[in-house]
C-alpha cells in the first residue's frame, strides 16, 4: 500500500531497471518537497474548484440522471477529473488529508454513477446523446478519457487500498476490449491514452488480456484503408512499427510512443521497443527544445522537421513535456540508457515545471522560449484545442484554460515524482535523480538496501548518499552522471571512483550501514550552443547550470529592452543565491552589452556586419526558465545573442 | 476601349495620382514582356484546363440546369474561373486571340446561365442547396466570389468593350445592395474582396449606390455583438476605422485594406484613409518579409505579431504578395508616396512573380524563405485553406491546388501590369515602374504625353526615357528613385538633377520632342540586414542587387550544404549574366565559406563562440528568389550567415 506507483514492473519479464515504488521513497525538505506541499496543499484545490465551477463535476452528476440540464463544456472534460483523481490519489498516498479524502471519494461516487451497465462511461455521450457513442473514433476521446480513469482506477488503488474506483475501471476496460478488437471494431483512439492505461491495468490485475488489448490498439494505427483519419496528427499515417519520424500532434505521440515502450517491457516485442527508440531519437536528438519541450507549431499542436524551433512561436505544450517524461521513464525501465533519465531531468526542471506557477495555481499550456508583452492573436480557426488563446495580450499564466489536460498532468507527475526517481535490477541500485530523502529499495531477488541521500540538488552539485541497510552480499550502486555534468567527481569512502558525464558510475561493493559516497557535480555556469541547423539561435546561447536552463526577463531588466542585450566573454556570469525570490532561486548575474537598437528603425536596412553593435554594458540577472512569468508581464529570451571578443 | 485599367480613377475626386490605363502603355521586349507573353499563350491554357479538369466549369452548367450530376470541389471554387476570367480579359486587351475569345465568351454563356433571374449566383448554393443562401456569409464565401465576378465583369467591358458578361455583374450587384443594407442584412462576407468590386463597379457605372454599399459592408466589420465570428481571423475584432495592426488573416487583410483605401479615393473619408495607412504601417514597417511577402503563420494563414518573420515557416501566400500590390497601388493613387511604389516594386519582383514558374504552369501557394528538402507534414486540420499540403515531400511547385486561389490571382496581376507602371496628376506624369516600352499619358487638364523608355531593368539600372510629345505648358515627369538606390543619377540633356531614394525625383520642363532623360540607378550586390528584432535573421544577410532578393539553391552547390554556406567580407560577390538560365536571368558569383557541421551532431552543446568555425570555401552561387524550386527538388536560402572578418 502506500506505493502508488506508475508503473510496477514487478512481473515485468522485460524490464531492465524496475522503478523503486514511491512508497519506498521519503522527499526530504527542498526542491521538489517543496513543490508538491504547494500542489498537495493548494493546487489540487485550485483545480478541484476550477472543476466545479466549470461543470466539469455537474456532467457526471448528469449523466448519472441527477441532475436535469445540460451537459457544460467539451466532450473530453472528464479527463481532466480523471487525471485530478489521479493526482489527489498520489497525495493521499503521501500525506493523510480527511478533507481531501472526502472529495476524492465524492468524485469517485459520481464517477460510479455515471457509469452505464455495460462499463461505458463518458459523460458528453450520455442521456440524448447515447446514440452517439463511438460514431468518431478520430476526433471524439472516448477511450482517451477512458484511459485517464484507468490510470486513475489503478493509481487510486495503489494509493489507498480501496477498490471502488478500481472496480469502476476494470468494468471500462472489460468493456472495452468486448467492443473493440480483431473480431469487432477495429479503431483505436485518435488521442492516444488508453494504451498505457490498459498495460498498467494488465500488471494491476494480471490480466494479459488487458496488454493484448493495449497492442492491438497499437496496431491499429496506419491501417491501409486507415482506421483513423490517415493523418500525421492522429499518427495514423503509418503503422506504429514501421514509424520513423516524431510527427503530428506532439502529446499524442508521446502517449503512443511511451505505450509502445511500455507494452514493449511486457511482451518483449523488439520491434515495438525499436520503433519507440527511433522515434525517440527523432523527438530528442533533431526535433526537442534545449527546455525538453516538445511541438515546434502551433497548428496542429504539432512536431516540425528536424531542427525546426522557433523560439517565440515554440508550442511545447506542458503536456507534451510530461508525456515526454511518461516516455523517458518507460524507455529508462526498458534500456536502462541514461540519455532518457538526462532528457527526463531536463524536461521535469525546465519544459514541464514551467508549466505551473510557485502556489500550485497558475498554469502554462504553451511554453515558448522567447516572447513579448504584445498581444499576438491566434484564432482557433477550427481547431479543437485551445492551447493558443493564451497568447491575447501576452503570454500569461492562466487559472485554468478551456480546455484545460495541462493543470491535471502536471499535478499528477508532481505528485508521483518520487516514483521517477530510483530504479533497481539483479544485484543493482539505481539513482536516476538526486533528490534529499531516503529510499527503501527491495531488490529483485528480495533483499532490500536503504540510501539517505543529502543534497541542495538542483542548487547545489554536491550529493551525499550514505548507506542505511544493505544486504550482506555485494550490490552495484549507479549513479546518473547528467550529460552536463563535464568534471564530475565521484568518492567512496575517501576513494576516488571514475565518472563520465552520460552515463550511469557504477560502484560495486559489500556495503555495510554508514557508507558514504560521495557525488559532486559541478556547478558552474554553462552556456550552450544549438546544432548550426536551429536557425533561430544562429549567434545565441543559452545559460543553464545544472539541470536548470535558464531565461532573461524584463522584470530584472527594467532599464534596458531584453531583447537588445548580447553576452560575450566579458560576461562574467556568476550563480547568485536569492533566498527571496519567487520562493527561493538562484539566479545568475553578469554583465551584458547592449545592442544599438537599428539606427532608423527600419525593417530592412544596408547589412553593415554581423555582430550586434554596442553602445555600453548593464547588469545581467537570469532566472531559471521554470520561474518565468511569476512577476510584472513581459518580454523573455532564452537564447540571448553572443558577441564574441 | 482595350484601356482594362484596375482602378479608374478619372472621376475620382480624392485622388492623388491617376494611374495611366494599360490601354495607353506598351510594353517592349524583355522582363515582364516575356512574362505576360507566357502566362497569355501558356498559363492561361494551363488554368483553363485544370478549371475543366476539376469540374469548376461544370459547376455552371450544373446550376444552370444543363447537368445533372453533382457539384465538384469546394464551394468557393467559382472565384478561380472568375478571376481567369479577369485575366484572359486583360490578355485579349492586349493581343487579340480568337481562340481565347471563344473560350472567354463560352464560359461567360456558362456563368450567364448559372445566374439566378434574381441576379445571385453561386454554382455551390444551387439546386438542392439553394435554401442555404447566406447561411453563414462567415465562411461560405458568397459575396466574395461575386466580388471575383463584378471585377471580371468591369475588366472584361473595359478591355473588349463589350457588355455581356458586365450586364450579368450589375444583376449581382444589385441584387447584393437589395439583399444587405442598414435596413435589412448586416453581415458583410467573411472573406472580402466585394468592396474592392463594388468601388471598381461605382466607378464604371457612374452609380454611387454601389460605393455606398462598399463603405457599407466596409463599416460592418467589428461589430459589437459581430456580424461575423468577432475573430481577429476574419477582421471583425473591431471597426475596420479603428484596426491599427495587420492581424488574422493576410489575403483577407491586404484586400480588406486595399478597399478601405480604395472607397477613400471616391469618398474622401480621411479616417478610412489613415486606418489603411495605419494597417499598411503594421504590415509592411513590422510584418513583410524582405520579398514582400505577408503571412508569418501557417495557422491561419496569418500575420504574425511585429517581427515575427520565420524564413522556413514563412506562409507568404501568393495571394497575399498580390494582395499587397492591389494595396499599395490604391494608396500610392491616394497619396502619391513612394514607399507604396517601392513596396509594390519589391512585392512584384519577389513575393508574388515567385508564384508562378517560367513557363507560367507551375504555382507556389506559401512561400517559404528557407526550405529543405525533407517531407514536413503539415495535416490542415479543420482548416479549409489547402496552403500548406504542398510541404508534404518538400516544398515544391504544383500545377494546380485543391484551393486554387493563387494561379488565377498571379495570372490576372501579371496581364493587368502596364497599368501599374505610370500615374499622371495636374501637370505631371509619375513613372512608377520602369518597364521598357512606350506610355501615351492623358493628363488630367486634357493634354497628353509620350515617353519611350528604353531600359533593361531589372537586369541593368539605365533606364533613358525620351520625350516623343508634350504639351506646350510645362509638366512635371516624376521618376521614382527605389529606396534601396544609394548613389542613383539623373540626367536631362547632360544637365545632372538632384534624386533621392525613396522619393520621386521632379523634373518640371517644357519638354519638346525627343528631350532625353538618363535615369542610372545603381545595379552593385547589396547586403541586407534585418532589424535586431527579427530573431530569425540574427547574424544574417540577404543578398540583392535592384528590385531583386536573391536566394541560394542547392541546384547550383552540388558539393556543399546550403545550410554551411557562410558570407564573409571576402565573398567578393559579383552579377554574372547568365542568358541560358531558367530564360536568362542575373546570378551573382561569389564565394562562400563552408562552415563546419556540428562536431558531434548534437542537438545541444558547450557554445564555443558565436562564429561559425569554418573549414574553407567554396564557390557561391545565388539566383534571384522568384527562380527558385524550377530545377531538382532541394534547400534553398534568402538569409544566409555572415561571418565578420
Amino acid at each position: 500500500m502506500n506505493s502508488a506507483a506508475v508503473m510496477d514492473l514487478a512481473s515485468s519479464p522485460h524490464a531492465m531497471v524496475l522503478p523503486v515504488p514511491p512508497g519506498g521513497v521519503e522527499v526530504a525538505e527542498g526542491f521538489w518537497a517543496d513543490r508538491m506541499r504547494v500542489m498537495r496543499t493548494h493546487g489540487l484545490e485550485r483545480q478541484f474548484e476550477q472543476c466545479e465551477l466549470t461543470g466539469r463535476l455537474r456532467n457526471f452528476e448528469r449523466a448519472a440522471g441527477r441532475l436535469e440540464d445540460e451537459f457544460e463544456g467539451r466532450y473530453y472534460n472528464d479527463s481532466d477529473v480523471y487525471k485530478w483523481l489521479e493526482a489527489a490519489s498520489y497525495a493521499l498516498a503521501r500525506a493523510p488529508s480527511a478533507a481531501l479524502k472526502a472529495r476524492v471519494d465524492g468524485v469517485i461516487e459520481s464517477v460510479a454513477a455515471a457509469q452505464r451497465p455495460d462499463g461505458y462511461i463518458n459523460t458528453y455521450f450520455s442521456g440524448s446523446r447515447t446514440s452517439w457513442r463511438y460514431r468518431n473514433l478520430t476526433d471524439e476521446h472516448e477511450l482517451y478519457c477512458m484511459g485517464h480513469l484507468i490510470q486513475a482506477g489503478v493509481a487510486h488503488r495503489r494509493s489507498t487500498g480501496v477498490d471502488r474506483l478500481f472496480e469502476v475501471v476494470v468494468r471500462v476496460a472489460d468493456h472495452i476490449c468486448a467492443t473493440f478488437g480483431p473480431e469487432s471494431r477495429p479503431e483505436p483512439d485518435g488521442h492516444p491514452g488508453i494504451e498505457l492505461a490498459l498495460v498498467e491495468l494488465a500488471r494491476e490485475t494480471g490480466n494479459p488480456a488487458y496488454l493484448r488489448q493495449a497492442v492491438f490498439f497499437l496496431d491499429q494505427r496506419g491501417a491501409d484503408p486507415p482506421n483513423l483519419s490517415g493523418l500525421h496528427y492522429h499518427q495514423d499515417h503509418a503503422p506504429v512499427r514501421e514509424q520513423c519520424d516524431a510527427d503530428g500532434h506532439s502529446v499524442r505521440l508521446t502517449y503512443l510512443a511511451a505505450a509502445m515502450a511500455d507494452a514493449a517491457i511486457d511482451t518483449g516485442e523488439a520491434e515495438l521497443l525499436e520503433a519507440s527508440v527511433r522515434l525517440w531519437e527523432s523527438a530528442y536528438e533533431r526535433r526537442a527544445y534545449v527546455t525538453g519541450g516538445l511541438g515546434s507549431r502551433y497548428q496542429g499542436e504539432a512536431f516540425g522537421a528536424d531542427y525546426e524551433l522557433p523560439n517565440d512561436r515554440a508550442y511545447a505544450e506542458t503536456c507534451a513535456a510530461v508525456g515526454g517524461i511518461f516516455w523517458n521513464a518507460r524507455l529508462l525501465a526498458a534500456t536502462g540508457d541514461a540519455r532518457y533519465a538526462d532528457w527526463l531531468e531536463t524536461a521535469l526542471y525546465n519544459g514541464a515545471l514551467v508549466g505551473v506557477s510557485p502556489d500550485g495555481g497558475a498554469y502554462f499550456y504553451a511554453n515558448p522560449l522567447a516572447a513579448d508583452p504584445q498581444p499576438t492573436p491566434d484564432d482557433q480557426q477550427g481547431l479543437h484545442s485551445s492551447g493558443a488563446q493564451q497568447t491575447v495580450g501576452g503570454h500569461q499564466r492562466q487559472p485554468w484554460y478551456d480546455t484545460a489536460c495541462c493543470p491535471p498532468n502536471i499535478a499528477r507527475l508532481l505528485l508521483s515524482l518520487p516514483g521517477y526517481a530510483y530504479g533497481v535490477s539483479a544485484g543493482a541500485l539505481w539513482v536516476h535523480q538526486y533528490v534529499p530523502g531516503r529510499v527503501e529499495a527491495v531488490l529483485p531477488d528480495g533483499d532490500s538496501m536503504t540510501l539517505r541521500i543529502a543534497t541542495r540538488y538542483p542548487w547545489d552539485g554536491d550529493v551525499e548518499l550514505v548507506v542505511e541497510d544493505a544486504p550482506d552480499g555485494p550490490v552495484e550502486l549507479r549513479l546518473r552522471i547528467p550529460s552536463w555534468a563535464d568534471g564530475a567527481s565521484l568518492e567512496v569512502e575517501e576513494t576516488r571512483e571514475p565518472v563520465e558525464p552520460g552515463l550511469y558510475a557504477i560502484i560495486q561493493r559489500v556495503w555495510s550501514a554508514g557508507a558514504t559516497v560521495r557525488l559532486r557535480l559541478p556547478m558552474d555556469v554553462r552556456l550552450v550552443a544549438s546544432h548550426p541547423r536551429v536557425q533561430a539561435n544562429t549567434g545565441r546561447a543559452a545559460i543553464s547550470r545544472g539541470p536548470l536552463i535558464y531565461c532573461i526577463e524584463a522584470a530584472d531588466h527594467p532599464e534596458s529592452n531584453v531583447d537588445a542585450l548580447v553576452l560575450g566573454p566579458d560576461s562574467n556570469l556568476r550563480a547568485r543565491v536569492e533566498p527571496d525570490l519567487l520562493g527561493g532561486l538562484t539566479t545568475i548575474r553578469g554583465s551584458a552589452g547592449v545592442a544599438v537598437q537599428n539606427r532608423s528603425d527600419e525593417l530592412y536596412a544596408r547589412f553593415d556586419g554581423a555582430k550586434p553593435r554596442l553602445t555600453g554594458s548593464t547588469a545581467l540577472t537570469a532566472i531559471p526558465y521554470f520561474a518565468w512569468a511569476n512577476r510584472a508581464p513581459g518580454a523573455m529570451r532564452v537564447w540571448i545573442p553572443y558577441v564574441d571578443g
